[in-house]
C-alpha cells in the first residue's frame, strides 16, 4: 500500500507540474484564444448537462443500494461515478486549454508543439490512473472488498453515458459539418464559415477525450476489480496485494515514461520516435519491475500472466494496425474506384475478417494465462494489458489535442507551416490510437471473462445444465442486445446529424454573409443542437444495459443471466472488432486517396471513400467502443444485483 | 409409416402430374425458346461442375466414415448428399423449363402464367419434401437411428456448398451486370445487349432455386433428425412415430394446398389471394390434422408445441415484412435523400434493430415449447415451422421463375403487357419470400438449440463448468467464425463480381456492335466466369465449417465445442437476421424510389438507394442465408465427429 500511495502521490505531483506547464504557455493571439474559449465553453457546457442527466439516476440508484445493501455500498457507487467524472472533466479542461497553446507553440517548432500537446494529454492519462487507484484503495480500505463491486459499477455506469453521449455528439457534429460544409457548400475542413465547425471541435473533446477517459477509467477499474475479487477468493489478502503491486509498477513506469517523452520533446526528437520510445519504455520498465517482484515473491507465474497480457495487447494492436493501414487500405481504396457500394462491401468484409486473428489472440491469451494461474491469471492478463494505462492514454488523448490545434490554426488563419506541424502530430496520433483500441478490446474481453467467472462464484453457479434452455435463451438475448444497442447508438448519430444538417442549412440560407465570410455564423446554436441531440438519445441505450440483466435474473433466473453474459461478451467482442477495424480502414482509405492516389481529392474514387468514412464514423467512434463498456457493465450489474436480490431468488 | 409412405407416393404422383403440365405448355417462339435453353444449359453446367467439386470430398468423407463407423453410416451420408442434389437438380431443371413457358403463358392471361410458374415452383417444393422424407425413412428403417445423423450431415454438407456457391454465382452476375450494364452503359434491366444478362438469369436459378432448395432440404432434414433423436431418447419409438405423423400431415396439407392454388389459378383468381389462400390453407389443414392426432393420442402438448412453432414462424415472417416494407422502407428511402452514406447507416441500424423482436420471439418459442414438452418440445416447434415446407417452398421457388419469365420476355422482345404480368407475379414473390426467410431463420435457431442439446447427450456432457475457460474460448471462436465466414462469402462475391465486370467491359470495348444491338454478346463467357468464380471461392468457407468443431474437439475438448456451438448459434442468428433485413429493406427502398417517389429513377436519391441495394445483395442472398446452414452444419459435424472419435477423448 505504501508503494501504491507513493506512486499516486508522484502522479499527483506530475499532474500539477504538467498542468502548470500547459497553463504557463501563451494561448496565442486574440483569435486563437477566442476560438479556444468557445470550444472550452461548449465542451464544459455539454459535460455539465450530461451530468445533470445521469447524476439524478446515480443518486436514485445509490439510495436503492443504500436501502438494500447498506450505505457504504451506496457511497462506494457514488465515489466510482464521481471520480470518473472528475478525471474526465479535469482531463478535458486541460485538453481544451492545450489546443490553442499547441497551435501557438507550433509557430516555434515541432518540439514545442509536441511538448504542449503531450503534456495536455498526459494530464488526462495520469488523472484517470491516479483517481482510479485512489478511489479504489479508499473504497477497499475503508469499506472493504464487497463495496468494490459497487465502486466499479459506478465507474461503468458513468462510462457508458460518457461514451455513448460523447460518441453521439462528436459524430453528429462531424457528419453534419461534413455533409453540408464539405459536400454541399464545398468548404474545406475546419473552415470558420461552417457553422458547425466549432461543434465539431467540441465533439473531439467530449467524445475522444472525456468519453474515452471515462471509458478507460472503467476498463482500468473493472480489470483491477476482477483481479482483486478473484485474487482474494483464491489466495486471500495476498491475491489483493499482488494485484496492487503490479498496478503500482505500471503507474510508476508510466510516470517515468511521460517524463522521458517530455525530455525527448525538449531535445527536439522526431515526434514519432519520442512517442514510440515513451510507449516502449513504459512497457519495459513495468515488466522489469514486475519480473523483479515475481522473483522476490517466488511467484514467477504472476510475471508470466502479466507478460502474456502485455504481449497479447501489443499483438492485437499490431494486427489492428495491419488491417487499418498499408496494403489492406490500398486494396480497399482500389475497390472504391468501382463505386461506393464496393468500398462498403469490401470494408465490411475487411472488418469481419479481422475478427479472426484478434479473437484467436484473445483466446490464446485466455488459455495461456489460465494455464499459468487459473482464473486469477486471466484477470491478471487483463491488468497486465492496462497497467501502463497512464502512458497509453496520454498518447491517446494527445491525438485530439493535436487535431483541435490544427482546427484552431485553420480557423484563426495562422501560417500554413503551423497547420503542417499539427497535421503531422495528428496523423501520428491516429496510428497510436489504433494501438490503444487493440488494448481496449483485448482487455475488455479478458475482463469480461473474469467478471463472468466472478459472477458465477458470487451467484454460486458452478455449472450450467445443458438440458436447461434458459442459458441458451439468455445467450440469444445477449447476442441480440449487442446488435440492438449498436442500432440505437447508430440511429442516434443519424438523427442528431440530421438536426445538425438542418440547422447549418438554415443558417447558410438565412444569413447570406456567412458563406462570403463577412458574417460570423452562429456557432453556439450548432453546439446546443449537438448537445441536445446527444443528451436526449444517450439514455435509452444506457438504461437498456442496466435493465437487461435485472429483468432476466428476475424473469428466468441465474442460468439465463449466465447465458446473457456469454452471448453478449462473445458477440460484443466480435462486433466491436469488426466495427473498429472497418471504420479505421475506411478512414485511412479516404486519407490515402487524399494524399493524391487514385485521382486524389474530388475524384470519383475520393467521393466513394468519403461515403466509406462517413459510414465508419459511428462504427468506430460511437457504437464500437460503447460495446466494450456494455459487456462489462452488464457483467458488473449482474454481480451487484445478485448481491442485492440473490437471497430471494 | 403407412401414412408417411402414402403421403410420399401422393407427392410423387403430384410431382409427375405437375411436371407433365409444365412440359405440355408451349415454350413460345424461337427466341424465347432459345433464351430459355441457354439459361437452362448454363444452370445445369454450373450444377454439374459444382458436383464435381464437392462429390470427391463427399466420397473421401464417406470412406473415412465407413472405416471408422461402419459402412451403413457411409451409405447414409452419401444418400443424404445425393438426395439433396437430386431434389435441387430436378427442381431446378423444371424451373428453368418453366420460365419461357410462363412468359408465353402470360400472353394468354395472368391465370395461365400463375398456373405455369406455380406448377414449376411446386415441383421443387414437393421434390425437396418427398426426397427428404424418403431418404430419411429409408435410412432410419434399414440402417437404424444412429445412421440418421450421417444422413443429416450429408444434407447439411451439400447445402452449404449449394448455398455458398449458388449465392456467390447469383450475386456476382447480378452485381457485375448492374455495375457495367446499368451504371456505365445505361442499359435497362434484362437488356439483351448486356453480356451478363443471361448469367444473371442463370444465377437466379442456381442461387434462388437450387441453392435455396438444398438449404431447405437441410433445414427440413435437420429439424426432423433433431426431433426423432431427442424423441427416441426420451420416449423411445413413440417419440419417432409422433414426429413422423406430424411431418406426414404437413406433406398432405401441402399437397392439398398446391392443388387448391392450381384450381384457383384456373378460375383466374387474383394471384395474391390465390397464393395467400394456399399458404393459409396448408397451415390450417396441417393444424387440424395435428390437433385430431393429438386428441387421439391423448397428447395435447404435442399439438401445442407444433402450434407454437407455427405461430412463432408466422410472427417472425410478419415482423420481417414490417421491417422490409411500408413505413420503415419509406423512412429508409428518405434517408437516402441525404446521400449513400446515410442510407447505409440507416439500413444497417434498421437490420440491427430488427434482431430485437425476432430474437425475443425465438426465445419465447423456445421457452414455451420447452415448458410444454422439454427438449422434444423445442425440436417439435422447429418441425412445426417447417412441416408445410412443400407448400412454402413452392411459393418461394415460384418467385425466381416469374422473375426469369420477365427476363425472357424482355430479352425476346415480347409485348409490354407480358412484362407487366410477370412483374406483378415477381413482386408478389418478393413478399412471400420475406415470409419464407422468417421461417428459415426461426427454424434454424430452434433446430440448432435442439442439435446442441443432442450433442450434449451424445457426448455425455450434462453441464458446463463455469470455472473452465475452454467453454468461453470456444464461444469466442464460434462468434468470430460467423463474422469470418461472412467476410469470406462477401469477399467472394466482390472478387467474382470484379472478374465479371472486367469481362463485360472487355466485350463492350472489343465488339462495338454489342451496344448498338447489331451483334449478340458472348453470353457463354460470362456464364463461365461466374461459374469459375463461384466454384473457386466456395470451398474455403465450407471446409472451415467442417474443420472448426473437429479442431476444437481435438485441441481443447468437448467443453470448447459446447462453447463453439453456443457462440456460433447466438451470434449467427443475430447476424443472419441483421443481414437479411438490412438487405431486404435496401432492396425495397430502391423499388420504392423506382415507383416514382422522392425523384424516381435516375435521381440522386435513387442512386443512393442503388448503393444500398448493391451492398444488401451479398448480405441477404449470400452471407446471411449461409449462416443458417453454418450453425447447423457445425452442430451436426460435432455430433457425428464425436460419435467417431469420442471414445478416445
Amino acid at each position: 500500500m505504501i508503494l501504491l500511495f507513493s506512486s499516486i502521490i508522484a502522479g499527483v505531483v506530475l499532474i500539477i507540474y504538467l498542468t502548470l506547464t500547459v497553463l504557463d504557455k501563451s494561448p496565442g493571439n486574440e483569435k486563437t484564444e477566442k476560438i479556444s474559449r468557445i470550444i472550452q465553453r461548449g465542451a464544459r457546457s455539454f459535460l455539465f448537462q450530461e451530468y445533470k442527466v445521469f447524476f439524478p439516476i446515480v443518486f436514485v440508484l445509490a439510495i436503492l443500494f443504500g436501502l438494500s445493501s447498506g450505505w457504504t455500498k451506496a457511497v462506494a457507487f457514488i465515489i466510482g461515478a464521481t471520480f470518473s467524472v472528475l478525471a474526465g472533466f479535469f482531463g478535458m479542461s486541460i485538453a481544451t486549454k492545450s489546443n490553442a497553446r499547441t497551435a501557438w507553440g507550433a509557430t516555434k517548432g515541432v518540439g514545442e508543439a509536441l511538448d504542449i500537446a503531450f503534456s495536455g494529454g498526459a494530464v488526462m492519462g495520469l488523472a484517470v490512473s491516479v483517481l482510479g487507484l485512489l478511489g479504489l484503495s479508499v473504497v477497499y480500505l475503508i469499506f472493504g472488498l464487497e463495496a468494490v463491486s459497487f465502486y466499479s459499477l459506478g465507474a461503468s455506469f458513468v462510462a457508458l453515458f460518457a461514451r455513448v453521449g460523447g460518441g453521439i455528439y462528436t459524430k453528429a457534429a462531424d457528419v453534419g459539418a461534413d455533409i453540408v460544409g464539405k459536400v454541399e457548400a464545398n468548404l474545406p475542413e475546419d473552415d470558420p464559415r461552417n457553422p458547425a465547425v466549432i461543434a465539431d471541435n467540441v465533439g473531439d473533446n467530449v467524445g475522444d477525450v472525456a468519453g474515452m477517459g471515462a471509458d478507460l477509467y472503467e476498463s482500468y477499474v473493472g480489470s483491477i476489480f476482477s483481479a482483486i475479487a478473484i485474487g482474494y477468493a483464491l489466495f486471500g489478502a495476498k491475491g489483493v496485494y499482488n494485484t496492487i503491486y503490479i498496478i503500482s509498477f505500471g503507474l510508476i513506469a508510466s510516470i517515468l515514461a511521460i517524463i522521458l517523452v517530455k525530455v525527448l520533446s525538449k531535445l527536439n526528437t522526431e515526434p514519432a520516435s519520442a512517442l514510440r520510445m515513451g510507449t516502449v519504455a513504459s512497457s519495459i520498465i513495468f515488466l522489469v519491475f514486475s519480473f523483479a517482484y515475481a522473483i522476490i515473491e517466488k511467484n514467477l507465474n504472476l510475471f508470466w500472466t502479466v507478460l502474456t497480457g502485455n504481449i497479447v495487447g501489443v499483438l492485437i494492436g499490431l494486427i489492428t494496425e495491419w488491417y487499418t493501414s498499408g496494403k489492406k487500405v490500398e486494396k480497399l481504396a482500389h475497390s472504391a474506384a468501382m463505386g461506393p457500394a464496393n468500398v462498403i462491401i469490401s470494408g465490411t468484409a475487411l472488418g469481419m475478417e479481422s475478427t479472426a486473428v484478434i479473437t484467436i489472440l484473445i483466446a490464446l491469451g485466455t488459455l495461456v494465462s489460465y494455464k499459468l494461474a487459473g482464473l486469477y491469471g486471466i484477470a491478471m492478463a487483463g491488468v497486465g494489458m492496462l497497467s501502463t494505462l497512464a502512458m497509453n492514454l496520454s498518447v491517446d488523448a494527445y491525438g485530439p489535442i493535436a487535431d483541435n490545434a490544427g482546427g484552431v490554426a485553420q480557423m484563426a488563419g495562422l501560417d500554413k507551416s503551423v497547420r503542417e506541424i499539427t497535421d503531422k502530430l495528428d496523423a501520428l496520433g491516429n496510428t497510436t490510437a489504433a494501438m490503444g483500441k487493440g488494448f481496449a478490446i483485448g482487455s475488455a474481453a479478458l475482463t469480461a471473462i473474469a467478471l463472468f467467472a466472478n459472477f458465477g462464484s458470487v451467484a454460486h453457479v458452478q455449472q450450467i445444465q445443458l438440458q436447461d434452455p434458459n442459458m441458451f435463451i439468455g445467450a440469444l438475448i445477449g447476442a441480440m442486445l449487442t446488435f440492438f444497442f449498436s442500432a440505437l447508438t447508430m440511429n442516434a448519430v443519424g438523427d442528431a446529424a440530421n438536426d445538425m444538417v438542418e440547422e447549418i442549412r438554415r443558417q447558410i440560407r438565412e444569413v447570406p454573409g456567412i458563406l462570403s465570410g463577412t458574417v460570423d455564423p452562429d456557432y453556439e446554436s450548432c453546439i446546443k443542437i449537438a448537445t441536445k441531440g446527444a443528451l436526449k438519445r444517450m439514455v435509452l441505450p444506457a438504461v437498456l444495459a442496466i435493465l437487461a440483466p435485472i429483468v432476466l435474473m428476475i424473469g428466468l433466473g441465474v442460468q439465463a443471466v449466465v447465458g446473457l453474459l456469454i452471448g453478449s461478451t462473445v458477440t460484443g467482442v466480435a462486433l466491436a472488432i469488426f466495427m473498429a477495424n472497418s471504420g479505421g480502414a475506411w478512414d485511412n482509405a479516404k486519407k490515402y486517396v487524399e494524399e493524391g492516389h487514385l485521382g486524389g481529392k474530388g475524384s470519383f474514387t475520393h467521393k466513394a471513400t468519403v461515403v466509406g468514412d462517413t459510414v465508419g464514423d459511428p462504427y468506430k467512434d460511437t457504437a464500437g467502443p460503447s460495446l466494450n463498456i456494455l459487456i462489462k457493465l452488464m457483467a458488473i450489474t449482474s454481480i451487484v444485483f445478485y448481491s442485492i436480490v440473490g437471497r430471494w431468488l
